[in-house]
C-alpha cells in the first residue's frame, strides 16, 4: 500500500475516522485513499477555519480526535485561530497538512513555505513524515500525542511523495493508552490542609473538571469546606443543568471576575489556570488573584481530576450524598420585544433533553447561562481561545459527534462572519445544527472596550469601524446561499416557535435574531 | 500625542492613507486616533484575509503600500494566506498586527500566541515596537522596508501600551527613497551576447518587467534577437490589450510550459524567476528548464527592469520604433449556451477602456486571457501564490486604489469561498467592482490534479470530496445577503446584458455565471 493508505489505515484503527477536509493539489492522493479506506468519514468544507474548528467540535464530544486535511502553509494559516482555540481546550486533535514532494521544495514553487514556523504556535507536537515507510508509525505517534494527556493538537506534515510512494512500514500502532495520572497524595493533603484552615476559599475548575462526576466531587468539597466552586471563563465542555452541581463562571470583564474573587485567602486550582485578565488595560492588574491569597494547583493539565476531587472530598470528610445540583428550572416562555433578556428566557424556555449548547453569543448572549442553569442536562461549549470565528464550526463537529443530540448554536453577528462556510457542510451532512444568530448590528464587545481601554470614544471614524451596518447582513439569504433554511424572527413568541420547529426537525436551520446593540 | 496617533500621523506623512482594518481590543487605541488623523482612511473588513488582500490589491494598482489593522495572533493568522500571495507578489505593505501590552504577554491570557513565528514565513522585514516613544521611528522604518525595492510585507507588531502611552518621539519619518538600482553593463553585455549567437532564446519577463514601458523594450529586444516574450504564470499586474506588446505567459501545468520551452538554449529572466512546476507529480521533472538550456539573470527583484531592457535593445541595435503591438481586436457578441468560451467571448466583447481584471479564475477562466488580448488597454492581477481566496479581496483594495477604473473579477466558484467577505466592503464603500463567478460547482481543478498526480480517480468517496453540488452555492443570495445586487445568467447574451449593465452602474455588482464542470 502507498503511504496515504498506510496513513489511513493507521488512524482509523486508532479510532480516528473522521476527517475534516480542504484539500489541494498534494493531498490527492490521501484524497483518491479515501475509497481504499471506506472507515474514513472526510467531510469537505469550504474553508479550513472551519474544518478545525470542526475538528476541536467533534472531539470536545466524542472524546477522541478527529483529523483534518489541510493544503500545505496557506491551508494551514486558515485554519490556525481555530487551531490556537483547540490548543487553548486542549481538544486531541490530528492536523495533517499536505506538502510538495520532499524533492520539490527546493524549488521554492509560489506554494512554498514555512510549514514549520506556521504550525509551531498552535502545535503541541509536530513532525514531517518525510519518508512513506514511515507514514504508519509517525501517524501512530501523531495519535499517541494527540491524546495525551492531556489533548493536544499533533501537527503531521505529509509530502505528497510520502504519501503517494510504497510505504514498506505499512499502517502503525498507537501505544497503549493508560489513564490519567493521579494527583500525589501529598498534594491532595495540603489543599486539605488549606481549606480546613477555615479561612476564605474557592476551587476554581477547569477543562476535565467540568464533567458531572468532577462536579459532583468538587461540589462535596465545597460543602465540607465552605468554599464556593468557580469555574474558568471559557471552558471548553461544562456539563450543566438539572441534577447537576452548578458552577459559578468567572467573569470575561477583569472586574466582574476580581468581584468574585475577592476576599479569597486561598485559590484551588482543577486543571485551570490561575486567573489573570483577558486583555490588559490602562493601570489595571493583569493578575487577578487578590492580594495576600495563596493559589494552590489540585490538578495540572492531564492528571485525574474526577479522582483528586473524590479524594479530597474523603479527606474532608465530606457526605457521600453531600453534592448539591441545580434544581430544574425553567423561564416562562417570553413575549413581546426581542432582547437579550427575552432571547434568554426562550432557549431556557425550550431547550431540550441533552442538547450541546454552542456558545458564540458573546454580549447578547450575557443572559443565556442564567436562563439554562435549571434545563435539562446538557453542555456547554465555549470561545476558549478568544480566536472569534469559532461558534459555527465547533457547531458542525459536535453535531458529526453526537448525531442523536440536538445541538444550539448561539453565534454573535459579527464573529459569524469569519466561519460562515460551515453552514454548507451542515447542509451537506444533514446535521442537525440551529443556529441562533445575534444579530445587533455591530461588534458591540468593541464599543464597549474602546471605553474601558481609556480611549475617547467619541469620534465617528472610530465607531464606523465597529460598526455593522450600511449594510446591514442578511442572514437569512446568506444561510439560503449555502442550503440552509433561515428565517429572521420579530418577537419572542415567534424566536420561541421558531427553535422549537427547528428542534423537531432534522438537519440545519437558522434563526436571525435582530437585537438592539448597546449603545444605539 | 500617544503612540497609536504618532503611527498614524507617521503612516499618512509617508503616504500609506489607507488601513484595511479587521480591529479587536488591542487596537482600540489605533481606532480611536482616526478621528485625531482624519487622513487616515480606515476600511472596515469582516475577515483579515479580506483585509491583507485588499491591501495586497490595492499596492498592485496604488504604486505604494496600504497598512492592515490585524488583531493579536488570530487576526495574523486569519490574513496569512493572502500575505503569502504579497509576498510572491513582492507587494509592498505595512502590516499592523496588535499585540497584548507588553508586560500582559507572561500571563499567557487566552490570546497570547507566539506571532513570531506566525508571522515571519510571510514577512520581508519584521519588528515588535516594544516602546511608545519608538512608534513613530519603527514605522517609517516599516514604510522603508515595504517600498524596497524590492517591495515586500512589513510587519509591524504593535503592543497594546505602546499604542496608548504618550510618545516623546512622536512622528517618524522615512527615509527618501531612491530609485531601483540598475542593471550592471557587464550583466546587460553577457545577455546580448547570448542573445547574439543566434541560438534559441526566450525572455521571461516577470514582475516590474510586464508594465508597458518594459514591455515595448522587451518587444524591441524580441524583435532583434528573434527571441519571444514569454510572461511568468502568475503575474502581480500584467499591462496588456490594444497597443501595448503582447506575451505569453508560461502555462500553469508544467506539460504546457514545456512546450513552450522546448528547445531553448538561452532563457533570461526579467525579475521573473527561472519555471518550476507548481507542483511536483510522480515521475515528472520539478524543473522545467529544458536540458542544456542555459539561464541569463538580466534583471534581479527590485533592479530597473525598464532601463536594463532598453539598454539591452540598445545593445542590439533594435529600431527604436521596433516594438510590436497588440493590435485593437475584440470577438463577437456570444450567443447561446454558457460555456468557458462564450464566457471569455463575452468578456472580450466588451471589456471596457482602462478595466482592471483581477483573475482567480481558475479552470474556468482558462479562455477569457486570450478573448480580451486585443481589448482596450487594462491590468490583469493574478493569484501570485497560488493561496485560492485572493480575488475579491484584490479587487476591493484595486478598486480603492484606482476608483475610476471599472473593475472585473473573475471568480471561480470554489475559491470564491474563502473570503466572500469581500463583497460587504465592496458594498459599503460603494466600490465599482464586477465580479463574475465562474460556478462549475466543482473543485475542477482538483478532478483534474487527482487524475495528475496518477492517483485512482475512479472512487465515489474521492469524488464526493471534490464536489460542490449538495447542496449548490447560490452567489445571487450569499451577495444579497452582503449588500451587494446579484443575478444569475442562462445564456451568453444575458451574460454580456449583465456584464454591460453592471459595468454602467456604479457600486459593485455580482454576475453567477452557471458552468459545466469539465468531467460532468
Amino acid at each position: 500500500m502507498n503511504g496515504a493508505r498506510a496513513l489511513l489505515t493507521t488512524l482509523v484503527d486508532a479510532g480516528v475516522d473522521v476527517c475534516f477536509s480542504n484539500p489541494g493539489t498534494s493531498e490527492m492522493h490521501f484524497v483518491a485513499a479515501l475509497d481504499d479506506v471506506p472507515e474514513m468519514r472526510g467531510i469537505l468544507t469550504l474553508f479550513e477555519g472551519v474544518a478545525t474548528g470542526a475538528a476541536d467540535g467533534y472531539a470536545r464530544m466524542a472524546g477522541r480526535p478527529a483529523a483534518t486535511l489541510l493544503h500545505l502553509g496557506p491551508g494551514l494559516a486558515n485554519g490556525l485561530a481555530n487551531l490556537h482555540n483547540a490548543r487553548r481546550a486542549r481538544t486531541p486533535l490530528v492536523n495533517i497538512v499536505g506538502d510538495h514532494a520532499t524533492y520539490h521544495a527546493r524549488f521554492d514553487a509560489p506554494l512554498q513555505s514555512d510549514i514549520a514556523s506556521l504550525a509551531r504556535p498552535v502545535s503541541g507536537w509536530y513532525r514531517v513524515t518525510a519518508r512513506a515507510d514511515d507514514v504508519g508509525a509517525d501517524a501512530a505517534a501523531a495519535v499517541d500525542a494527540a491524546f495525551g494527556p492531556p489533548g493536544r493538537v499533533a501537527t503531521l506534515v505529509l509530502p505528497a511523495d510520502s504519501s503517494w510512494a510504497e510505504s514498506a512500514g505499512g499502517p502503525g500502532q498507537p501505544l497503549p493508552r493508560p489513564g490519567p495520572p493521579c494527583v500525589p497524595a501529598e498534594t491532595i493533603d495540603g489543599v486539605a490542609r488549606a481549606l480546613r484552615s477555615g479561612r476564605p476559599a474557592a476551587l476554581l475548575l477547569g477543562g476535565t473538571a467540568l464533567r458531572t462526576r468532577a462536579l459532583r466531587a468538587a461540589s462535596r468539597v465545597s460543602g465540607a469546606a465552605g468554599a464556593p466552586l468557580l469555574c474558568e471563563t471559557f471552558p471548553a465542555r461544562l456539563e450543566r443543568g438539572a441534577g447537576i452541581p452548578g458552577v459559578d463562571r468567572l467573569g470575561y470583564l477583569a472586574e466582574f471576575a476580581q468581584a468574585q474573587l475577592a476576599g479569597l485567602e486561598h485559590l484551588i486550582l482543577v486543571d485551570a489556570k490561575s486567573p489573570v485578565s483577558f486583555f490588559a488595560y490602562p493601570g489595571k492588574p493583569s493578575d487577578l488573584v487578590p492580594p495576600g491569597c495563596t493559589v494552590h494547583t489540585l490538578v495540572r493539565p492531564g492528571e485525574d481530576a474526577p479522582a483528586a476531587l473524590e479524594a479530597l472530598a474523603e479527606a474532608l470528610g465530606a457526605a457521600h450524598q453531600g453534592a448539591v445540583s441545580a434544581a430544574a428550572w425553567r423561564p416562562d416562555r417570553p413575549t413581546g420585544t426581542l432582547t437579550a433578556e427575552t432571547l434568554a428566557a426562550a432557549i431556557g424556555a425550550v431547550l431540550p433533553d441533552n442538547a450541546v449548547v454552542v456558545d458564540e453569543g458573546n454580549t447578547s448572549g450575557l443572559f443565556v447561562a442564567g436562563a439554562t442553569a435549571g434545563a435539562p442536562p446538557h453542555d456547554w461549549l465555549t470561545l476558549t481561545g478568544g480566536a472569534i470565528g469559532l461558534g459555527l464550526p465547533v457547531a458542525t463537529g459536535a453535531a458529526v459527534a453526537a448525531p442523536d443530540r440536538p445541538v444550539v448554536c448561539l453565534q454573535a453577528d459579527g464573529s459569524a462572519m469569519y466561519t460562515l462556510q460551515a453552514l454548507w457542510t451542515q447542509a451537506r451532512e444533514g446535521l442537525g445544527v440551529t443556529t441562533v444568530v445575534l444579530a445587533n448590528q455591530s461588534y458591540a464587545i468593541l464599543n464597549m472596550e474602546l471605553q474601558r481601554v481609556g480611549a475617547d470614544a467619541g469620534g465617528p471614524l472610530a465607531r464606523r469601524l465597529l460598526d455593522l451596518t450600511d449594510p446591514e447582513l442578511d442572514f437569512v439569504a446568506l444561510a439560503h446561499g449555502m442550503g440552509v433554511p433561515g428565517r429572521r424572527v420579530e418577537t419572542a413568541e415567534e424566536l420561541t416557535a421558531a427553535l422549537e420547529a427547528s428542534l423537531a426537525e432534522p438537519g440545519p436551520a437558522l434563526i436571525e435574531v435582530p437585537l438592539r446593540a448597546g449603545r444605539r
